[in-house]
């Protein structure tokens, strides 16, 4: 690698997931990671692999809207089918983060009950197989209000900051960066959308050359979900 | 580079850039691109060179103030020091996206009069020097109404893609997907971001291993910018 770069691989041959998989494990088989890589999860697998699937009335779309409401604490907007809510982590997205795609009929997929916790397990069971020290993000695709299109964010991580803060650091006039809080987990997890692809079943990704100030213990809801009081637009 | 691999390539040695400066020119002269690149450059770079600088006086903050809200077509939000405000082009951001960071003293640098058009130059420039078909985004660095920390955003773009739609394609299970418009504009210039590192002083960086079926002309006032009539949250 020359300096400064960073690559983006993805992990393929993963199998479908099912509850059960040890997503670790299936990773390590098929990744030649190395110390400092960052593993980016699909919420999908991981949400498979926990089990967070229920079931719906595929012909009734009264069901699936019923799972929306009951994983939101609030809902913010709605149109048509779409609902904007707030889930019990803080995730302000569609849907509650309740996903058709990619599985069985007759199901739908729920968000991971503790996102970070999930991380953290992929990482503990990737150290253990690799003896590395190694950073996970657990992705999803989210909106955003002003902007269309959807991209891919952080809803989990371990062994990594989610949030950089480089206030108070100077910039090259020696001047005091005034914002520069950069959320590299968000980052990160778009970077592997690039090449995982939604519809092409690649599952992982493995992210090399991340800054390696930025390995340390981080935290998605800790540092990335933004508190009530500092809302200005809820 | 391994099979649908991303590799993200700092542009190392850039100078301080002036009003005037082609930054074409600048940023051939440093990078040994390849086809289907796509050159990632920071709103700052291509401000300063399109002498996109105004005085202020830097003991009076009103001054500075002044600048954001005549950049402004209409103020979303205030808190304290901060304005969230909606730019001429479109775009919802703090301060109208006007900043003192990296600019002499005196001075802030505003955004391009039309960042696609800025996009489309250095594409020309790029293109007229290495004879290659090569994608450009410009970014900046934007915050997010419900996720703390900011992240690199693209403000224009030509030559890639700024949303690709892949609604009607089919999932794994041969399902439609449901909404799988992505914004790879936006993540192509978040993985950018991750080896330009804000004070370091590197304004330019080629993404080389983007999907070639994203290579077509793209706008991010046309594809990014939301239409008022579609939007819940203003």
């Amino acid at each position: 690698m020359s300096a400064g770069e960073l690559r983006v691989l993805p992990v393929h041959g993963m199998p479908e997931i099912h509850p059960g998989d040890v997503l670790a494990d299936l990773i390590a088989d098929r990744a030649e990671l190395e110390s400092g890589d960052v593993v980016v999860v699909t919420q999908k697998a991981v949400s498979k692999a926990e089990g967070r699937l229920v079931e719906v009335d595929p012909h009734d779309p009264r069901s699936h809207h019923g799972v929306v409401l009951s994983e939101s604490v609030r809902v913010l907007r709605r149109r048509g089918d779409l609902v904007i809510s707030e889930t019990r982590h803080g995730f302000i997205c569609a849907n509650a983060g309740v996903d058709r795609s990619n599985v069985q009929d007759g199901q739908v997929a729920l968000l991971p009950v503790d996102p970070d916790r999930s991380a953290r397990r992929i990482r503990d069971g990737l150290r253990a197989r690799s003896g590395l020290s190694l950073g996970v993000v657990v992705s999803d695709t989210f909106g955003r209000t002003w902007r269309r299109g959807l991209t891919d964010v952080a809803i989990g991580c371990a062994g990594v900051a989610a949030v950089v803060d480089l206030r108070g650091t100077l910039d090259k006039n020696g001047r005091e960066l005034a914002v520069t809080e950069i959320c590299v987990a968000d980052e990160i997890a778009g970077a592997a959308e690039l090449v995982m692809g939604k519809a092409h079943g690649i599952p992982a990704a493995v992210v090399r050359g991340v800054d390696p100030g930025w390995l340390r213990e981080g935290s998605v809801l800790n540092e990335i979900v933004r508190p009530h009081r500092e809302d200005l637009f809820r």
